[in-house]
Parts: C-alpha cells; sequence; structure tokens
C-alpha cells in the first residue's frame, strides 16, 4: 500500500448549476414573477447575512452554453447546511421555472502534498484558515471541473510512492503559482461524495486565463499522464438577478 | 480458473432513490398532502413493525446535490419482499409526486477472503447473523456507492490466485477496522442482481469520515489497481418527513 | 483469420422490459382499468394458446428497483411474430400506461464450442430441439443479462484459435452443469440484432443460484480475461396480474 | 503517414429512426388520422416518383424492440435533399405522433482497398454506377449499424500500412462474398457527417443470414482487432402502412 | 514537464444547436408565427450589424438528421456577449419552440505549431488578425465537431516533446493545405471552457470535401495516434428562414 495523502478539510460545498424554463416563466403574471424574484432575492439575502459573519459564502454565476442558465456556489460547515439550503431553494417560486442542469458535492481541501512549515495545529494557522473557510471572490468569470487522478495500466497515480506524487505535485502547483493575482483556485475533494475525486473552481477577471491555465497545466505529468477530466463550466458573474429574468 | 470466493448471504437489499417533483406537490390541496404523508408515516409504521421483530430494516436519508433528494434503504429476507414494498411505495400518494432517481437490487454479504475461526456453521455464528441481518444504525450520515473488481490487461483480479486476493483484502479490511466505531460498512453483493458487482453503505456521525475512509482506501492495491467505482451519493439522515415535505 | 464458431439457432426472442406510469393509471376510472386488464388478459390467452402448440413460449416477471417494472419474455419461429406481437401490445389500452424501459432482440442458440456426438442432422435431435424451441419455465426467478466476448488489446476471444476457445468454453460449461437443477439457462444470440453478441435469460427457485453462479463463473478465464456485460435485471414471476395493477 | 484509402461516393443517405407514439395517436379522430396517413402516402408517392426516374431510393422498416418503431431509409444525389426530406417529414401531421429515436447521415461509398481493373474513369463503369446510385432492395428483412476501425494501443488500423489494410480487406471481403445472393450490403461512409466512420445495411430475406454473416465476420481479423461497433437495429418490411397505422 | 503550446485567442465562439417543436409550432396562431419569425429576424438584423462594424461574426445553418434542426454559431470579443445573444435569443418566443440539443463554448485560436516569420507582435499582423476576428463565409455546408488530443498508455501527445510535437502538426497541417480554395476551418480552443480541447468548424461548397479531408487525415498520425473525436455536426446554411419555419 502507498501512504495515503493527507487532507485538510474545510467548508463544505455544493455546486448547483440550475437551467431556466423560460417558456413557463413567460407565462406567469409580471406580478407573480416579481415575488419569485423578490423571494429568491430575500433567500440571498439571508446568505449574504451568513457570508458577513464568515459563517459561509456563496457565488451565482450565468453559465454559457446550453449546459445551464446559471451556477449556485454555496460554501457551509455542515453537510445540513448545504441539504437545507438546497431544499429551501427547491421550495421557492423561482425553483418552479428552473430545471436541475448538474451538481457537485464536496468540502474544501488542502492537501499535504504542499510543504508544511511546522508542526503547528494547521487548523489554527490563519493562512490556511483563509484557504479552507474561503469568501468567494467577486470576479467576472468563473470555471468549474470535476476531476480524477488516472487508475489505468501504468499511469496509476495511487500506486505511486509518496515522494514522487510529492515531487509531481510541487512542479504542478508551480505553475499554478505563475496565476496568482490572476486566477483563484479553490479545490474541493469529492471522494466518498460525488462522482469526481476533486471539483475545481476557478475564478478570474480575464476569462481567457482559464484557458491558459488549463492548458498549460495539461503539459505536466500530473495533468499529462495523471489527469481525467468531467465536463467543463464557464460563467460570467450575475449580479443584477432581476435584469437576467426580466422578460 | 481461479478458484472461486465463497460468500455468506444475508437478506436481501433495495436502495431506493427519489426526487421530489416539488412543483406538482405545492399545486395539491393542504388537506391532500397531508393524508398523502400519513399514508406514507403509515407505510413506515408497518416497516418499523417488521424491524422491531427483527424481520428486516430500513433507513431513510435525504441526498445532498440534484442526484436524489430522498432515498430509502430496504432490507428484508426475501425478493419478493422488496417488490411487495417497492410497488406498495408507486401505487401511495406520495409517489405520484416523485421521480424515481436510482436503484440498487443486492443482499448482504460477508466473503470467505476473511479468516473463518472454525468450522461451524457460520450461519449459526451470533456475530455472522449480527452481520448478515444487520438492523440499520441511525447515524447521522449515509454514503452509497456501487463498485467492482477491474478485469482489465494486468489490472485482473478476477485471474489472480486466491491467496494474492486473501492477502489483499486483508491490508485493505485493516484500513477499515481503523475506522471501527466512527463508520459502519455494509457490503452488499449484487453480481447477476444489477449492474455492479457490490453495493457500499456507509453510515458515520461524521460525515467526514467517508471522505477520509475512501481516499485512504484508493491508495490501497486493492482499490488503487482494481477498484472501479460508480455514483457516489451522499446523505443527511431524514427523522422528521413532515417537515421535509412541508411547502 | 480464426475458425469462426458455428451455431444452431432456435426461436427468435424478445425482451421487453416496462415501467408502469402509476400516477395516470390511477386517474383512469375502475372500469376503464378493468377494461385494460381484460384487453391484456386475453393477449396473454393467445400466448397461451401458441405456448399450448408449441409454437412459441413466453414468461411475465415483475422486475425489482428502477429499471423497470415487469418484463415479458416472447419466443416465437419468425422475426416478424415478435413485431406483430410488440406492436399488438403497444396499441392495447393497458401499454398507454406503460414507458418502455428497454427490449433486447435476440434468438436462442447453441454454439459449436460443445462437444457433437455425431453426424446427424442437430436440427432432428430432440434434445437439441427441445433447446432450441424451450417452453419456459416457471421459476420463482428471472435474471436477464447482455454480454460480449471482449476484444481488447491481449485480451481478444475472436483472435484465438478455436480450439483454445472450445477448451475454455468445456470449462465454463463446467460451471454451469453444477448448476443444473437449480438453475435454468437459456442462450439467445444477437449479433446483428441488438447491441450485444448474446442475451443470458436465468430461471430458478431459488434467486441466490444467480448470484452465485455468475460470481462463480468470473473467476473462469471466458468471463474473467474475456466477459463484458450488460446491465442486469432481477425479476420475481407476475403470475396475479390483476393483483399487480390493482390500485 | 499512411497513405490514405481512397473513396468513391455515390447517393447521400439519410437513416431516419421513428418511434409512435401510440397514446396520442389513439386520441386522434380516425378521420384525422386517415388524413394523416393520407398525407404520409402522398409523400412516400413523391419519394417512389423519384426513385422510378433513378435520381434516388428509399425503403421503410418496421424496427423490432423500443429503440424505435419504423425506420425510413433515404437516397438523394444532394444533402439539401436530404434536408428537404426531413424537415418536410417533421411538418406532416404523422410527425406529431413520432418520436425522433435515432438518425445517421451518409454517403455510398466504395473503398480502394478492392481491386480496380483499369485505369478507367470509374463514375463511368456502369457496375461501378449501380453501387453508388443502388436502387434498395425489397427484401423481408433489414440490418443496420455504424461502425468505426479501432485505433488503440496496438490495434491502430490507420497507422497499418496501405498493403496491409489491403490484404486484410480483401479476406473480409471473401467473407461477403459468401454471402452473394443472401445478403445484400450497401456502405455508406460518414467521416466527418456522423459519429462513426460507416455506416452498414444489410438486406436480406432470412433474418438469421444477418447473424451468421456478422458473427463469422467478427473472427476475422479486420472485426476482432479493428472493429468498434455502434448500436444494432434489425427490422421487418413495412408494406402495408395503413395496417401498421390502424388502432 | 513537456514545452506548453502557445496560443493566439481572438473572437470567443458559441455554436448553439437546436431542435424545432414543430407540434407546437404548429399550434400557433399564423401571425403569432409570424411575430416570432419577425422577432427572430430582427435578432439577427442586429447580428449582421454588428459583422457589418466587423464587431463579431454569424452563420446559421440547419443540420441534417435528427441531431438538431439548425445551428447558430456566434463570435463576439467577450464572453459577456455569448451569454447575453443567448439569453437574447432564449426570451424570443420561437426558442420557445425551440429545444436546446447541444452547445458549445470555445475561442477562435492559433498555436504555435505554425512556423512564426518574425517577432512582430503578432496580434498586429494583419494575416493572423484576420484568422483570429474571422467572418464566416457564407459556404452552402458547414461541418462542426469538437476533439481532443490522446493521453492513453503509449499514444500521449501531452508527454511528447514539443519538437516532435511541432513536426506532426506541420505534416498534419499539409494535409489541410491541400483542401485550401476547398474547405475554410475554423480551429477554436476550449480548454477550461467546454468538454473537449477544441472545436473544428469547416465551411465548403461541396459537401463531400468534409469527408474527403476529415477522412484522409485520420491516416495522419496526429490523427490516427493522437486524435479523440466527438459528435459530428453536418448542415446545409439556412439562408431562407420564413421559408424554413413555415408550416
Amino acid at each position: 500500500m502507498s501512504e495515503a495523502a493527507k487532507t485538510l478539510d474545510g467548508w463544505y460545498c455544493l455546486h448547483d448549476f440550475r437551467t431556466m424554463d423560460w417558456t413557463t416563466w413567460k407565462m406567469v403574471p409580471a406580478e407573480e414573477r416579481q415575488a419569485a424574484i423578490n423571494e429568491f432575492l430575500g433567500l440571498l439575502e439571508k446568505w449574504t447575512t451568513v457570508q458577513t459573519d464568515k459563517q459561509g459564502s456563496h457565488a451565482i454565476y450565468n453559465i454559457v452554453g446550453q449546459k445551464a442558465d446559471f451556477m449556485m456556489m454555496i460554501l457551509r460547515p455542515t453537510m445540513e447546511e448545504l441539504q437545507q439550503i438546497e431544499t429551501e431553494f427547491n421550495k421557492t417560486k423561482l425553483a418552479e421555472f428552473t430545471i436541475p442542469a448538474h451538481s457537485y458535492v464536496s468540502v474544501v481541501e488542502l492537501s499535504n502534498y504542499l510543504p508544511s512549515d511546522s508542526d503547528e495545529d494547521p487548523y489554527e494557522n490563519p493562512h490556511v484558515k483563509a484557504r479552507l473557510y474561503p469568501i468567494l471572490p467577486e470576479s467576472k468569470y468563473v470555471c468549474f471541473y470535476p476531476m480524477d487522478k488516472r487508475r489505468q495500466g501504468n499511469d496509476n497515480w495511487y500506486m505511486l510512492p509518496m515522494d514522487d506524487r510529492k515531487s509531481l505535485m510541487r512542479s504542478h502547483g508551480m505553475i499554478g503559482r505563475q496565476y496568482a493575482g490572476k486566477v483563484k483556485q479553490i479545490i474541493t475533494g469529492s471522494v466518498g461524495f460525488d462522482d469526481y475525486e476533486w471539483g475545481v473552481t476557478l475564478f478570474a477577471d480575464d476569462v481567457l486565463q482559464f484557458k491558459k491555465l488549463v492548458y498549460e497545466m495539461r503539459f505536466d505529468e500530473v495533468s499529462a499522464r495523471y489527469g481525467e477530466f468531467g465536463s467543463f463550466f464557464v460563467g460570467n458573474i450575475l449580479t443584477d438577478i432581476p435584469a437576467f429574468l426580466e422578460v
């Protein structure tokens, strides 16, 4: 058995993708639509209070293309809260006009492939805490995709010795660091929670940086030999919800 | 031909995942909704009586994310009873507002990779019986996933000699044992019954233990080289059904 | 080119899986439901007459889990009859309340991997005829799955010399023979007719024997290295159709 | 780079598979159904005129099993005509009661793996013309499936030298020739047009010949090592459309 | 780590495929249909103005077969504009009668595998600019497919040294050049934006050239060993929208 990687785990995370059913939404009388929008804005206000209290965070983005119309990314300290938020949204009026398009359940994760400075309790380190319990940036663009480490024939990540994995991850991380200030990356672990092993959520104010970062990484052995990728979602920040929902 | 593993088989098992159709559920008059809830609670009472009589067991969990809204896990001595329970539920009023999301048919299984103390009849051993006919715990969280042993190129589990499989399973089991008291694991065999070879249902009061257990095992050769995994479902125990269904 | 296997081919076979739309079925007035049931029972009577005349056979089973609610397996001398039966069923009242869930088109098949006693015309041999034109047993349980022989890298069944295939199939058949009296197996060939190369339909009065048989075979090289399996369906015999359809 | 195969290309081809929505079809008043049938028969008359003028050809078959209820195979000199026929059918009354089940876009193809007698212009050769612009036979049965040549590891058809491919195709063609008079085969190329590289449409008056031909070929190296197959559709000729649509 | 390829990136690109719901479209009164057509034509006028101003481009094609009825390909300087166009279309009356069939999000891309003449800023080179910000041709036919470079076993594009990739791409490009004047090719990169790494859109006045080009390339090592292809869509230019929508 290879030495298992250890992780630090922070807030639980739900990515909830929805498609608008514009046809039925347009059928509803304007005042009813307005009430539905107000109800949803009320929900968002509650989420904003939670975020202000640093008890969680959230972000809402329009998704480009037919995979979904918008995505709600929600961070909370417990799995129950994710469930409650999901169910509460599902019971709103607006939800009657949305079609579930995709979702992903995970938890913010840092791995021990990263160098550790000391033997302090990492959960007490303010830098670590800021990464485990992140307030999501209000970047113009988001990119989300799930991924696995490959286990096939000679390309089996989980059979590699820890030192090899560490050294591969170090060089991989170096690419990421070149994008510091351009792309903010939040890794969430989903082993045991959803169909891939990780979710990757990227934030940037220049959408092209997503392509540059992911493409550059693909030439790195960690991705080239060991990366398996799911669907990619890209979106623009959704700030004016009433305008988006106006018909 | 490799020597085949032998199994002990207990209660038959149905995992039944459902999505709520909240839109139509909300359209129903309150008293009709209440009647539907009462009818479902009546069904649960019957199941509870069966469980009290140790003639089966069941558990109901909310599932996080869009894969399903809730999951009913049912254990019974015969395949007919699973069928009857499924059909009885399908004929209820509540079922009119649920959409089948996923199901899994299997039977509680113990394998002979585990050491056997004697040549007594294992079906008479109280420890074995407790595992073959388990009363499901009321843990806060559940995790379910199906899996296969891989048969690809040089990674072909079924071509390994029995002794190799035994020794691999022993070290794999040792990881599991480290989670004793934290995670309760029920293995159900589904060869001939459903699309994967096994279902794995985990119960815990700390949801993070699912991730830790499954991730640690993934570095073990049994999973790393020979494990093929299906979809993962994670959920919170659903105790207050009327509250969940209140709209 | 490897020497091709020869086959003996009997009755054509349609496996037709259906899911009940209970919600709309319940909306129908009781007398209309009764008329629909009677119409379907009339169809079954016709099928029974055909079976009594040894011009075909059929079986109806409830399927456990969400893959389907019931399965009709139909054997007939021609492909046209399968089509007619399918279309006739589709035009019944009951069919309006069923949703097609899965189907499989094949023909009862015996292969020349089996030893042949003489050079008589096998189609005149009563034992062969009984197997090519079988009256389906009224066993308590059914199991159906489609399968391919693998053609991948070094595991390519179709590149093996005939003698190797024969010897592999002989040892494979020996496992099957251990289940004689417990499991009745009907192999149907579907090359050129449906998406896999064979359908396997198993009948037993002890549902656990399906699991034991398929699992034991999986350790045999024919399955371990060369078997590719599709979805598995398991079911209980459906004898009381009015009770099943009562709501 | 391997030497590319050259092709001769004839009529464009649309395979259009449809499922009947019997439930709504039955709801329509009889005279409206009759009008829809008449409209469709009118369309078929136009197609027959085109075929009589040797400006195209078509065939209609019932498909056995749930994949589709009927298939229209259409040959025309241009891609525009296929589009027009498809759109014209989609706008008919009958189409309101059909559900698109599958389609395939391709062009009748002959390849230069076949020996060429001379350096005449093959498009002027009457034998070649008859094969590039075929009038479809009115055989009792049809079989359709798409296929690719494999490009995986050591089994990469497109990396083989032309001479190897030629010699492999020659022996493959010899199997086909044994079925001359029993099975008529139309190969259509779909590289750049649809998801597989070829469509294969077989016609026969004995449906078992499809199985014998495809199974025998599977032992030939071209299929055994290099063939990747999609879904198989099998059907009976549909001559009496009013009878098929009568409810 | 292999040296990563560098790209030049131009306009963002949305391929938006739609299926007509002819049944409900026909139910709408003629004047309402006309209003919906006029509204859509108004949208197209706006797009044409943008194209005249060289601030973007677009093309509309009928798709042959059931994958979609028409495809809108849209090029714009920003991801926001793609989103706005998509949402604006989704809110039109016509969109109520279309079903999303497929979409693809990418950005026009040139790669550094191509020789560079000097060290001028390529974004200032008029030839490069014409390719990064292309006005789409009004060719009679379109072909679209997404693709990946393979990363499997010994066929791992991303592990090849830059020089090998360059030399492979050079010979690959030479095939393309033979089709100059016959096929116009627009490559769009989608790493980080959608599920494949590239989209390929081909334009031609002879639809057979798509097949010839893609098939010839398939024998080239870049495609033969390293190409993974998604679904192929082929279509005829849609110039007369009112005629297409007339029922």
